[in-house]
């Protein structure tokens, strides 16, 4: 498909993909996309991320429940960068069990998890 | 610094930033972090990115005016993506004018840019 072309994936094929929820604007993940993943992200509706840890396509939320229902698709000015916008099943994106990743804020020359848990992950994945 | 040396550099000894705006939480960019940078970052309170395609620090807005004023710098669950929370000067993030770089939108197979110049860009590096 020509949109999909338009992206400048790197060499290893991929781009980063920032998702954000749709009704607080919160970011919750930095991910990857391959060219396949970001076709389903468009087909499905859900979000698919590339795992570079896996090496494998990611439905988000498969394990976890906390799938991603996708808004908008969003390109940004050098096609080498996609945004998601999202509902967050769940209200929880992180592995951790937080609402999202960007929980490790820098304070006084060190990082600070100023973010909750709302769910022990041994729940989450169990 | 030991705060610097907890971020997980990839191979060419960078990291992923996401620029989102403090008032509006619109993510005004995606751009790179070296370790010197990220440095720079915390120490001036002003955004210092490294530009991969001129292979060199990038203290945003040195040319156009439009800096970045720092209110936060967050560190994902991985430690391998920054998160920035910022005061745009001037509005505009993007080197197209635009507020922010995400303007190209998804629709029906096509990309479509939907979010209007606010200034010419001839204007803003001359």
């Amino acid at each position: 498909m020509e949109w999909l072309d338009k992206v400048k994936w790197n060499q290893d094929g991929l781009v980063p993909v920032i998702t954000q929820e749709f009704e607080t604007k919160q970011v919750l993940t930095l991910a990857w996309l391959n060219k396949e993943a970001l076709r389903l992200c468009a087909e499905t509706g859900h979000a698919v991320y590339w795992s570079r840890s896996r090496q494998k396509l990611w439905h988000k939320g498969e394990q976890s429940g906390h799938q991603q229902i996708i808004q908008s698709i969003r390109l940004d000015c050098d096609n080498d960068a996609v945004l998601l916008e999202v509902i967050q099943n769940g209200g929880i994106a992180c592995h951790t069990g937080r609402h999202h990743c960007f929980y490790n804020k820098l304070v006084d020359d060190r990082w600070e998890a100023i973010e909750p848990v709302l769910k022990d992950p041994k729940e989450i994945y169990s």
